[in-house]
């Protein structure tokens, strides 16, 4: 599933790109977060609920317009609530960069996106991300949903406050978190009983592809596989609903730090 | 947010409604769960990964027939993975029927959805539930998103699976459910840590509204109401996500025990 919404609109602009960011959540998320530049900010005339949105855009100098509902619609189709703003695209940290900024050898839990497709999906894990404060997330360059519009909203503002990593291969990007003290944990429907795994206080869980799982490679790498017990009719939890669990197990025993 | 797939399509076919049902895994779901009448299945030429869909329609008498991708995009626009199927509609109990059918005092797992508005998260949750293998879904006849095509296909079959139960009062629904010996917990941010409670075996889970939450006077009812802890910089689960880790709580303690 391509996320057909992001690359027709973004537009480069000096060294990076612009997006769009749209409905009052991710609106709000981006301005409280701080780490995109605000080009504008359209709000529909006759929209409620506008206070703490353009109390942080007025704080911040961003110029701000009233415009037509019509007029957001064109620009992104609707689903804006009102709240369309043009900022600079969601940023990335490398790996190494990223390892360099957290505190050694203190309690980290990261996530890993092994090719999963849909960005519904990706924008689900992270909202469940940001909620439970992991230190990053780690999204491969190919093969994956990019993180555009779609899981933007989905994430409700999450990427904005979730340091992005991206990676050209997660295989070695594997290698190089376990030498950073990691355990790297897979979720697998083959894997041994999660309930019974008494987590470490660096941890990576990766989650695969919707229908395939972890590719075989970055499987092998994994220091244990894990699954959810289920018992019901229905063989497979969907792959969201699946980080939500792993996620909530993890950060009540380690104490995730965000950065 | 309307499943505006659902009823231009829907058809009185005698006494129950007609629907499509289509994608592999729900097409899959629905032959095994045998709780539909089939009318007819079309598997798009070329299809791979058809042979149990294929062996199920036969045992079962089903009319099948090879059609091209632009007939199948045509009927329910894409999505559909090469499956079709026109079947009987979703069926529905009603909860005194429900709660006969149930062995007294065993235990019992049930969730029920308060005006939850995305057919996304109708489906996801129904998916869960039937992972955890849920005894029943209550889901009221207004002002919810409708069980239809959108909600059946995120599922990915589950609505085939857990039976569903149609109230018109959830208020009142909650009381009977009382009585019946459940203990009702509603999923709610202000509620106390989820972590912190031991189930009883016959428990009814809430899930309100993405916004709202549970409306004030099903919350009132609720013997208990319940929180996840996050401790990151997003403030809200999505309810998908947060009805994943309930029912994971909840069906490691009781031991759910499907109809």
């Amino acid at each position: 599933m391509q996320d057909k919404n992001t690359s027709p609109r973004s537009t480069e602009h000096g060294a990076r790109s612009t997006e769009f960011v749209f409905g009052r959540r991710p609106v709000l998320e981006a301005l409280r977060a701080g780490s995109r530049i605000f080009h504008k900010l359209w709000i529909e005339e006759g929209t409620q609920g506008t206070e703490e949105i353009l109390k942080l855009a007025r704080d911040r100098g961003i110029p701000i317009e009233r415009a037509h509902r019509g007029d957001l619609n064109k620009r992104v189709g609707g689903n804006h609530q009102g709240f369309l703003a043009q900022a600079s695209g969601t940023s990335f940290h490398d790996l190494e960069g990223f390892l360099t900024q957290l505190p050694e050898s203190a309690p980290a839990m990261i996530v890993a996106l092994d090719e999963i497709q849909d960005p519904q999906n990706v924008g689900a894990i992270l909202r469940s991300a940001g909620f439970f404060g992991v230190s990053g997330a780690i999204v491969p360059r190919w093969r994956s949903a990019p993180v555009g519009e779609t899981a933007a909203r989905v994430s409700s503002g999450a990427i904005d406050h979730v340091p992005l990593v991206r990676v050209t291969n997660l295989a070695a990007a594997v290698l190089t978190l376990k030498e950073a003290g990691f355990e790297v944990v897979g979720t697998d429907m083959e894997g041994s009983p999660l309930e019974e795994h008494k987590p470490t206080t660096r941890t990576v869980l990766v989650f695969g592809n919707e229908g395939e799982g972890i590719r075989r490679l970055v499987r092998e790498r994994c220091d244990k596989l894990l699954k959810i017990t289920g018992g019901g009719p229905v063989q497979s939890l969907n792959v969201g609903a699946a980080a939500a669990i792993f996620l909530h197990h993890f950060c009540r025993s380690v104490g995730s730090q965000p950065t």
